[in-house]
Parts: C-alpha cells; sequence; structure tokens
C-alpha cells in the first residue's frame, strides 16, 4: 500500500563512527555474555537459510493471479500460506473477519462539454505479460469506498488536493463548490483529496496519474521501461483512514460474525463525494478543454498542454456505483511458541491481499517473510528454543483500509496490551537502502542489526551504506556532522500506510517498519502491471534485496524473541521528542509570525498593489491574531523523560556489566513486563480530538496528509489549524502521557537498579 | 536584447518609509531652492507632454518592416528617426559606421539516424497579423556569429548548457566530445552554451525554445496568447561578447571607414563552433530520438516525452554557412545644447535596430525615448534652457554585439570621459514594476525620480508599487525589513545586454537602466511574430506604461541635465560595495568548504557507496584542497570609501542647507568635474583578466552568465574558477580602483567643503 515513489532518505538507517560501538559489557543489549555468544550463533545459521529462488517462486505463486479481498484467489492464496507455515514446522491457523468492502458495478467518466470524451477506465492486456490479460478476475480501476453518486459539473483542476492549493485557487478568484475537481496523484494520501474537496463543497472527484510524477516524465513506460503507461491506473482506497481504519462498521472493535454493525450510511469514514480514479490518457482532454487561470508554475504536469485550472468550460459526468456487501477476510496467523515466556509475544506481519496481482505490492515483502518462517522451523529442527512466542501474520485486506491488520488488533487488543513485545512490519521491498521507521525506544536496537547485515551490491553492510546515503543526503554541514557522529543514525518516525498502524497507534505496541528502497522506481503501483513479468524484469530481480530484508528483519525478532531483557533503550527516545518539541515551538512561532505579517501586508496593501489587473487575483482573508501558547509543561516532560531514560540507561549499563549475570536473574520478568506497558503508556485514553481511535500522543498519520506522520500530533495540528485552545489543552494531554512513560521507565529503571545490586 | 521572462524583482525600486525623505533642507538634490522650484516647474510641464497615441503610430511605423542590420528598412528607420528629432527641434545627424555582421546563406539542421527529419528552421506566417507574412524581407532563423561548419555528429541533451550541467554529466559518465550538443533557451545568455560546448570538445550546438520555459507551458501561445507557437524560434547573437562587444575586427576602437580591422579568421569573438536555433516543433524528434541516462529531474522540459541525455543513437547534421561581409550601421544622435555648461553631457539612449519587426525589442522603448525628445523640444520653444548638453541616441546593431553604441562609445571615449555626467538607457518596455539596474551612485537620485511618477494601474507612485513588490517576494523577514525600513530601495547591479555596456564597463561612465516590467510575458522574444500586432495585443496595449517610461526616464535627464550639483551620492554606494565584499568573502569559504568536504567523501566512499549499480555514475574529481584568501586590502578600501563617502555627504547637507546658495557659486563647476571622474576611478587601465575591454572593477557581465552581472568580478570569477593567485591579485586591484575612487570623492568632498564655507 506504500507509495512507489522513493521517498529522500533524509537520514536513513545505521551506525555513526566505529568509535560508537554499542555496550562495550555486553555485545548484544539485554543479553549476559553467554546468551549472547548462543544468539550469535544461532541468528548466524538463520541469515544463512533465506534464498532468493524461493522468493522467486513464492512470488510467481502468490501473484499468479488477481488476489483481491473477496476474490478466489485472495482465499486460495491464504490456504496456500497457511499450508505453507505449516511445512514449516510452525502452528497455524487462519482467523477471519466480515467487513464492508465496495466492489465497483458502474463507473463513467465522460466529458460532456464543450466537446464529448468518454473515458475508457480501462487497462489494456500486454503482450509478453501473461498476467496482464485475466480481466475477467481483476478489480476494474476505481477508488474503494467512494460514496455512490451521479453528477455533473463543471471541471476544475485543484493539483494534488491538499489544503494548501484550495488556498492559491481562493487567491485566483476560483471556488470549487458545485465542481467535480481533478486533482494528479501524490502530494498526499489519494484519500484526502476526495475530503479537503468535499471540505470545499465540490461534488465529485477524479484522481488521476499525472506522466510528471510517475508516468514518461520520470522514463521509459512499461513493457519498455518501468514507468506507468498511458491507459494505467492506480487504484486505491480513499476512505477516511485518518478518522480511523479498518471496517468501517465496526470502529475499535474486531469485525467478527456477531460483531455490532454500524449501517453502512452512518459509517464515518465512507467518503463524501463520489471518486474515480484515471489514467493519463483518460486525462489529458479533460485538461485540456479547462480555461480560466494557467495553473501555477509548481501545478503543471508533464502533458502536453497548458495546465488551466477552470472552472470548466469542461463540464464532466462522474458516475460512481458500488456492491456494498461485506467480504470475508482470511488472516494467516502462525506461531513459534515461546520456551521461556511463551505470553509475551514478538510480532511480524505483511499483508498477502494485493489490488490486483500485486508482485512487488505486497508479495516482494511477503515472500522474505515466508523465507523467515521456513528458516525458523529449520532453527527449531536444529534445537533452537525462542525464549519468547513468535506470531508471523499474513495479513489480508491491507489495501482497502488495514483491515485485516486491524480488525485482528481490535479482536485481540486485551492480550496484546499485556502481550506484545514489539510489532514488525514491512510490505513491498525494492532495491537500494535500508529504511527503516517506528518506535525510537527501538532505535538503538534496529541499528544494531543493521550492522550485521550485509549490502548485496555494495558489500558493505545495510547501516554503513544507509550512514553514506544520509551524509550524501543531508542538506547542511549539521547534517552531515550527525549522520557521522551521531551514535545511531535516525529512523522514521511512522504515520500510516500500512499494518503497522493499529499495533502502534492504537493498541501501543512498540513497532518497526522496514524496508529496502531508493534504487530504481516504476509506475505500476496498484495497476495490473504490477506483477511477476514486471517485478522480476525491473525491481529486485535476483531478490537478493529479499533476501537482506528477511536476514534484517529475521535477525531482529530473533534478537527480540531471545533477549534476556527486551532491548528497548529511551535516551534516543528522549532526544528525539525534545527535538519534536522544539519543531511544534518554531511552528507555533513562526505561524503566529506568518499571520502578523499577512495582515501588516493586508494593511499595506500589499496584495491589491501588485495584483496584475489583466490577472484574477484576490488578497487573502484576514486571521485573527494569534497568542503565544505555553508550552512549559512539555518542555517539563521532556526533561523528565530526559532524566529518567538517562536513569535506566546508568541502570541497564551496571546490570550488563561483567558478562551481565543480573540480567538472568528471574526478577527480570517483571522489569520486561513493566517495558512491554512502556509504549502504552504513550497513549492517552481519549484518543486525538475528533479521531479518539488514533491514541498514541507521539505518532499518527496527519489529518490532511493521510500517510505523512504527524508527530506530537495533537499539539501540532491545532497549531497548523490556529485552533490555539486547543494547542494548550493538546499541550497538557501530550505532557500527561509523556509523564506517564516518564513514570514507567522509572519503574523500569528502579527494578533494573535492584536487579543489579 | 533583454530576456523576456520577467526576473523575479528580488528588490525593486522605490523609497521606503515616508519618515525617510531626502535632505530635508532642499527638495531636490543638488539644486538650490529656488532653482529646485523652477525645475520642478519645468518636469511638470514635461510629464504632461508624451502621448500613447504618439508612441503607438511611431511603433506602427517602426515596426512596420523587418529591419535588421544592414536591411533597407534598418537604413529607413534611421533617416525617419533623424527627420523626427529634426521636426522637434534637435540638433540630429546619422554616424556610420562599418562592422562585421554575418548573414546566412545555408541552414541545416537534420536527424540522420536512426530516423531521418529535416528541421523546418522557418516560422510561418499568421492569418491576421500582416507583418509576419513578410518574409522576403525577414532574416532566416539563425544565431550571428556563428562559425561556419558542417559536421554531422552523436546528439547529446546538456540542459540550458552552462559549466554545472557538464558537471552534471560528467557525473552521469556522458562526454560531449566530438558529439552536436543540443541545449535549451534560458539559464544563460544565449552565448554561454556554444563557448562552454565548445570548450569541453563539442563540434556543434543547437539551441532550441522549451515550450516550458516560454512556450505552451506558460498559457496560450500565439496568436491565440502571447507564448511562443510550435515553430517559433528565438535568433540572437552568439559572440562571445563577455570578451568584447562591438565590431569584431575593432576592439577597442570605433569601426570607422578607414579603422585597422582585424581578418575574420582571427576574431576571437566568433564561435568556435558552428551554432543554429531552433523552434521546438523542430526540436522534438531529435530530443525524443536521443537514448541514454534519462535527464534529470530539473533539466526535464515541457515537451510530452521522456527527456534522456544521449550520447545518441540520434545523430545529427549541422551546416551554418554565412556572408561574412561588413555592413554599415546608423546611429542617430540628436542634442539639446546645454546653456551654461555645454561640455557636460547627458546621454539616453534605446537601440533602433532588430531581429525581425521588433516592437517589443526594442520599438516598446524607443517610442518613449522619441516623445522625451519631442516634449524637450516643446518645452525649449516655451524657454527651458537645459544647463547641460542632452545627447539623444537611438542605436543601430544592438542586436547583434551592441555595435552601434559600442562603436560610438569607442570613437567618443576621450570626449565621454571628460564631459559625460551620466548614460541613461531602455530597451523592451513591458507592463508592471519600474525595474533599474546601474550606478549606485545614482541609487539615491533614481529613487527620488521614482518618488514622482504615477504608476498607471495602481496610481499609486512607481516607487511605493515597487516597494510593496519588494515587501511581497522578499524571501525572509530581513528582506521585509531592508524593503520597508531602507531610505532608498535596491538597484541592481547592471551585467550586460544592452547598450548601457560600453558606456559602463568600458569608458566609466555613471549609468542608469531603466524599463517597467514584470506582468505578462511571452514568448516572442526575437522571432517574427514579434510585431505590432503581438505588442498591441498583449504587452502595454495603451501604451500607458510607454508614458510612464517616458515620464521617469525623461524627468531624469532633465534633473540631471539641470542640477547645480551632479546629484551622485555615495553612501549607498559604499554600503553596497561592502554587501558585496561580504559576499566574495563567503564565497571564498563557502567554496573552501565545499572542496574540502567534497574530498572529504570522496575519502570515505560516499560516491561509490550511493551509486545505483545499474544506473550509470561516476564519482566527481578531486580538487586541491583550497587555500585561504588575504581579504584585507578590500576590507581596507571598503572601510576608506565608506568614511569618505559619509565625508562627502555632511559636506553636502552642510552646501544644501538653507537654500543651498552655495552650489550656485562658479566653484561649483570644478566640483562637478571631480564628480564626473568618479565613476571612471573604478575602472583598471588593463581590465579584467583575459578580457582587458571589461575596465569596471566592479560590474562586469559574467564570463559564463554573458548577462548576468558579477559584482566584483576580478575577485568572484577567480573564486569561482578556484584560481587562489589570481583571486588575491583581483583583491588588490579592486581595492586599488576603490582607493582611487575614494580619493575622487574625498577630492570633492574637500570642493565642497570649501563651496560651503
Amino acid at each position: 500500500m506504500r507509495l512507489t515513489v522513493r521517498p529522500t532518505l533524509a537520514l536513513g538507517l545505521g551506525i555513526g563512527l566505529l568509535a560508537f560501538a554499542p555496550t562495550s559489557t555486553g555485545d548484544l543489549r539485554g543479553f549476559t555474555a553467554e546468551s549472547a555468544k548462543a544468539q550469535r550463533d544461532w541468528e548466524a545459521k538463520f541469515r544463512a537459510i533465506p534464498s532468493p529462488d524461493s522468493m522467486r517462486s513464492y512470488m510467481r505463486r502468490l501473484s499468479a493471479r488477481p488476489h483481491h479481498v473477496g476474490s478466489p484467489y485472495d482465499k486460495d492464496n491464504a490456504e496456500w500460506l497457511l499450508a505453507r507455515f505449516k511445512s514449516f514446522g510452525l502452528d497455524a491457523r487462519i482467523e477471519t473477519f466480515d467487513v464492508l468492502f465496495p466492489t465497483p458495478k458502474e463507473r463513467a467518466v465522460e466529458l460532456v462539454a464543450p466537446t464529448r470524451f468518454v473515458a475508457k477506465l480501462q487497462e489494456p492486456p500486454i503482450p509478453g505479460d501473461p498476467t496482464s490479460s485475466q480481466q475477467a478476475e481483476q478489480l476494474p480501476t476505481y477508488n474503494a469506498y467512494s460514496i455512490d453518486g451521479d453528477v455533473t459539473a463543471p471541471l476544475v483542476y485543484v493539483n494534488y488536493g491538499v489544503p494548501a492549493d484550495y488556498e492559491r485557487l481562493e487567491r485566483l478568484g476560483v471556488s470549487v463548490k458545485g465542481a467535480i475537481v481533478i486533482a494528479r496523484y501524490f502530494g498526499s494520501w489519494r484519500g484526502i483529496k476526495p475530503k479537503v474537496a468535499a471540505e470545499h463543497g465540490a461534488v465529485g472527484c477524479i484522481i488521476y496519474s499525472d506522466p510528471r510524477d510517475d508516468g514518461y516524465a520520470q522514463g521509459e513506460v512499461y513493457p519498455q521501461g518501468p514507468w506507468r503507461p498511458k491507459d494505467g491506473v492506480q487504484r486505491g482506497s480513499v476512505m477516511d483512514m485518518p478518522v480511523y481504519p479498518g471496517d468501517p462498521l465496526t470502529p475499535g472493535v474486531g469485525a467478527t460474525k456477531d460483531a455490532k454493525r454500524l449501517p453502512v450510511s452512518e459509517a464515518p469514514t465512507i467518503t463524501k463525494i463520489p471518486v474515480l480514479p484515471i489514467s493519463y490518457g483518460d486525462a489529458q482532454p479533460l485538461l485540456a478543454a479547462l480555461r480560466g487561470p494557467v495553473a501555477p508554475q509548481e501545478w503543471r504536469g508533464a502533458l502536453g498542454i497548458t495546465y488551466r485550472v477552470g472552472p470548466g468550460p469542461a463540464r464532466v459526468h462522474l458516475k460512481v456505483k458500488s456492491d456494498w456487501s461485506l467480504k470475508t477476510l482470511y488472516d494467516v496467523i502462525a506461531r513459534v511458541p515461546g520456551a521461556t515466556a511463551p505470553d509475551e509475544w514478538v510480532i511480524r506481519g505483511n499483508h498477502h491481499d494485493a489490488w490486483v496481482n500485486g508482485a512487488e505490492d505486497p508479495i516482494s515483502g511477503l515472500v522474505p517473510l515466508l523465507e523467515e518462517a521456513r528458516a525458523y522451523g529449520e532453527l527449531v529442527k536444529q534445537g533452537w528454543k525462542p525464549r519468547r512466542t513468535i506470531v508471523y501474520a499474513a495479513w489480508d485486506g491491507e489495501e482497502p483500509a488495514l483491515l485485516g491488520s486491524t480488525e485482528w488488533a481490535e479482536a485481540h487488543a486485551d492480550e496484546l496490551v499485556t502481550k506484545a513485545v514489539a510489532y514488525l512490519n514491512s510490505d513491498t521491498n525494492n532495491r537500494g537502502y535500508l529504511d527503516v521507521g517506528g518506535s525510537h525506544s527501538l532505535e538503538q536496537f534496529i541499528n544494531d542489526v543493521a550492522r550485521d547485515i550485509q549490502d548485496p551490491e555494495t558489500k558493505l553492510s545495510v547501516w554503513k551504506r544507509a550512514q553514506l546515503r544520509a551524509i550524501a543526503d543531508a542538506s547542511d554541514a549539521d547534517g552531515r556532522k550527525e549522520a557521522r557522529e551521531r551514535a545511531n543514525l535516525r529512523i522514521d518516525a511512522l504515520g500510516s500506510g500500512s499494518d503497522f498502524t493499529p499495533f502502534l497507534q492504537h493498541v501501543g505496541v512498540a513497532t518497526l517498519n522496514l524496508g529496502f528502497g531508493g534504487e530504481g522506481g516504476g509506475g505500476i503501483y496498484h495497476s495490473i502491471y504490477d506483477d511477476f513479468k514486471w517485478y522480476t524484469t525491473f525491481d529486485d530481480t535476483s531478490f537478493v534485496y529479499g533476501r537482506a530484508l528477511a536476514q534484517t528483519v529475521g535477525t531482529a525478532v530473533m534478537r527480540l524473541a531471545d533477549a534476556d531483557i527486551v532491548p528497548y533503550q529511551f535516551t534516543g527516545f528522549a532526544e528525539t521528542v525534545s527535538k519534536y518539541a522544539k519543531e511544534v515551538e518554531k511552528l507555533a512561532t513562526e505561524t503566529r509570525d506568518k499571520i502578523d505579517e499577512r495582515n501588516r501586508q493586508l494593511d499595506e496593501g500589499v496584495f491589491t498593489a501588485t495584483a496584475d489587473p489583466r490577472e484574477p487575483s484576490v488578497p487573502p482573508a484576514r486571521d485573527p491574531a494569534a497568542r503565544r501558547l505555553n508550552f512549559a509543561p512539555l518542555d517539563d516532560a521532556v526533561d523528565g523523560l530526559t532524566r529518567a531514560a538517562e536513569r535506566y540507561e546508568r541502570a541497564f549499563a551496571k546490570a550488563q556489566a561483567d558478562g551481565g549475570a543480573a540480567l538472568a536473574k528471574p526478577e527480570a520478568q517483571a522489569l520486561n513486563a513493566t517495558l512491554r506497558q512502556s509504549e502504552g503508556a504513550l497513549l492517552s485514553a481519549s484518543g486525538l480530538p475528533r479521531r479518539p481511535w488514533y491514541r498514541h500522543q507521539i505518532y499518527a498519520p496527519g489529518f490532511y496528509t493521510g500517510y505523512g506522520v504527524k508527530t506530537l500530533p495533537g499539539v501540532r495540528e491545532a497549531i497548523e489549524q490556529k485552533n490555539w485552545s486547543e494547542a494548550d489543552q493538546q499541550i497538557a494531554a501530550t505532557a500527561q502521557a509523556l509523564a506517564a512513560h516518564t513514570n514507567a521507565i522509572n519503574r523500569a529503571a528502579e527494578q533494573l537498579e535492584k536487579l543489579g545490586s
């Protein structure tokens, strides 16, 4: 489900200078000297097992036919996966849920004036690509969870369709009220586009793939190259997932057979206006028929036309009608039971459903997971007994709305709260650099793992390569200094876009999301061309990055499963939160200054004086003057967290000194229980404003970005919305969550101090 | 000749707060209270005279037929202008020069592999645009001063063809040795493209107009809109004017009948490789035939293709052959003799030649000049007697190489050195904001003038509108503060691109270049579509900005001609030079840091580690470590200049106090003589390294930018070229010029102190 355009790896993952080696007294954090030695041996054995050839054959099988939610091959794949897990020796079963998943019955996009053009809405098969011709089984091109509708209205081009684009339109004197908007993909998660359009009064929304973003402007198109061909369409969900993901009818609870369900008409996450995605082949006549102001420079795509904004004279007819029946999800869950602590779980997941054949998304991330499971089966036969229970999940229904993971996490929430040590996710996998996002209490841990994995292209460790990339990409000398000298390379905070969301942001499980990327590229995302032929021609063709991902995640899972003490580390988290606090404080100042400056310019007449009388231009609206916020509670909370984290770190160093025998004491169990609660302490019971499902006070997807993370989301978004009283409330709520987390760390430190004494 | 794409007016022209009014004791700088009152009256009378209708009729006549150098209508226009000046009552004559101006006899651009395509090289007439069909008289599409050549070679796309683009190509492993390059217009003056291509071993150069820069990407194309149509071509000179402008055969001296001439084969400013310009209609098949690496993101234009770099498989045949005979220039020179100081000259010019019909370039700037001259004729009849001589010039041959102005300035250099008070230039004129560049000793003067001119669209003064634009465009709070609070808005430093160059940079006359712009736009620059129909449909259609330009420049000329003391002001210049000094010091530090950082990354292996093995990538070359420079001589010279400027300002305030009777003393003549030498003191006898014709030590066109200015050019370009010993020499040379200028100011201050005592 994640976007295929490669983000700049602002700071990748890796370890800085060799001089900054981890804990000097223990080779592996949380292990005794003795247990670390055994662990190293098992991990080395593990990493020799994953096989590119196996992954290739799994991908061929899993992507052989379209396998979206509700399709025969989706269930078939689930059963095949179940059989594989069992054949590897794992204890596996399928859990089902019944969820609302609309599939289209009627679709139309037509230009009705000034000329007539009927959009094709169809991706043609490509000779030499066998699965592209499986039209009978393919889902049509559509956006799932679009409300049914049939509208005809003038067209307006809204660029990416994010709030800033509508501010620009207002300056141009263009309103979308009563109009159908056409937005291009990218610039936000797609579900934001109809949401913001509807907020501004639009009656319909068309989303198209501009060739500038993932078509011919980027390179040769499929099948000659990896990029999006003229008729390629990006399917995808447009549900309002920033409110809650999962089944729209069962928010907060598992969509079991007898769950209480909302009526469809009351489901708040279905769009307010009809939406359809189209190709650039279908978009060109619509865009070319627009008049009105020429689109601002940065709104212009790569079609050979003058991009104009409208409204009209292009009038468009848009129609969507779906089958709104429930469909069954098949989550495949496999376990390696823990020998010592069976009620402590390390969970690892990747989804198995796709929009069509989905070789890249998600099969490229699923096949390493299968090889990890196969390897564990072999290690168990050789005598490996993981301390904790390992839970492997192949989720169904990620594409429509993180359905399989969300319903499972909601159904098992109570267990997860007490048992889960960590959730490790992957999704699509490509070539290049290890890209990690997640809970910063696991930052040092995953840096340590990354030092042990070899990059297949350069033969450097994957952390060394990521470090060199971070040096190359840093925007200034400070960034380069940090990439070179910080003990750990930073990991990203997580927003949304894959199955980690319910674990991290709803239940409060420490989470990591991992994948390789940054090299190559393509434009087959969510189209019929994302298939075995494409992936094995243009992406990780030899599956060496598939193997590297299995080695990375598998090593991480084993190490988390076997550590005497769960290897969370909090000083890095404290430093990161302190950075976020500085960011929101700066944002508040800048927002206030911006309001003051704009109001001053309105007083000076800047906007009227600089308007070209031949061009439409409307001065911006005046904002009420902003007031200052009291950040003291947040800053105090960060200070308290920092002190607690440092205390824990001192106690940890002492406990792990001299072979770390203390870590093996039976009392360590209680410490581990405290640690498992620490991420959960960052949740608030009432959740974020207007979206209580999202409870994490540090990480959330943005209400107006969709995938993109907002850190300290309650505070940050209140400031962005210029809601100063809410900002004050959210400062208090965030400080409270940090204080609860700080208490957990202090408790853990105390337990650790006793252990070491 | 200037580019038509509107530059961002980083800081326009205008006066800041009303609180910062100029000299409180005298209403007009350099005038006694009494002379100021008379001056105000004459200026008000003057500004009532220029008539939009007259300008429209002049434009219709002057642009009625193609009038390039050597054409019948060029001479016809000169004679018509002469007659106009005479009819206004001015003393006018034509001065001729004989210069090398090649015109094409044979031209070919053909794709010869992998398929065949013959470029049209022809701009079609447009129905409803009468002058576009005058094909018999139009110069073909070509680049003047391209050497003759006939080459066939693989094609390489080089973006704008500036040095940084070749560094990028090297990183991609692409060489242009033996290739024909295709570069797009913009990003530098066009003559830089073949120069840099030849330096890198290319054998030919094609320059095309990408629709992204001035075609359909910007808006509707001609005749539906103002932008460049598919077959529109930008003609233009590619002579190496950063070495010297003017006749290639007579550097430094006027190209009079019996001037000593270089053989054509030894003229250093003719290109080293053949060059032709083409339309985007002709360019598309060539670019589409390229393979090799996909062009970097920022190199991609608006054609609906994948932009690739090559080399090949596209092979191109390029042929150019010209008639290299001498042609005659007709400079039209008119005078209003000075009543009191006939040997002090205020010179005002605009060229009259065009590439084809040239309604915008240059007639839109010439017709205000004509109205200024007509108005002076009327004022003289009413009894106005300018103190100094006013010289009005309509230059020929600006388009090929600033021929008419350069030859005239070279021929009259001795007179200019002693007599010239200032040179005021204009070229094309459009709508929007007063845009001023020039000598900073005239910054306050022209700010004062701009406060007296009304903007036709907003009815604000043109300086107020420019100030509000500067506030709107400022990139940060410091920029806005400066725009709001600095006594004068900054004027730009001048590079090249119009007839001011010989006056300012070769002879050392204080100079201003003025025009309105910043609104509207178009893509007819140097094509057959730059004509009366286009201008009166899309540009300053009611000629109100023509009138505003006549009012601005005419007022400035009158004020300079009548002031008792020439109104130079040096504190603003000193502050500006101090800013330039800080810039070059920062540049030296940044260049050194960049070299160190790149060498460090080479040592670390960053470039090899971050290379995608499937993409071509070559690590950059290692630079020798940079050394520190001694800027003390420059900083000391700036301090000395600042002290002298402040001393002069104190003396000036005293002299102008209480009615300023001191200014009217006969001894003021000697002070004026000193002041006239002050700009010239900034010249060095030996000129800039490798281009002795350019003698100004503060302002020059960049050796690798062409139009774009380099301030403190000797120092700045040595640093850019990493030539540290030359940088040291140039710091000394620049400091020496500043010291000479400081001496002149101190002499003037002394004279003024005596005058006031």
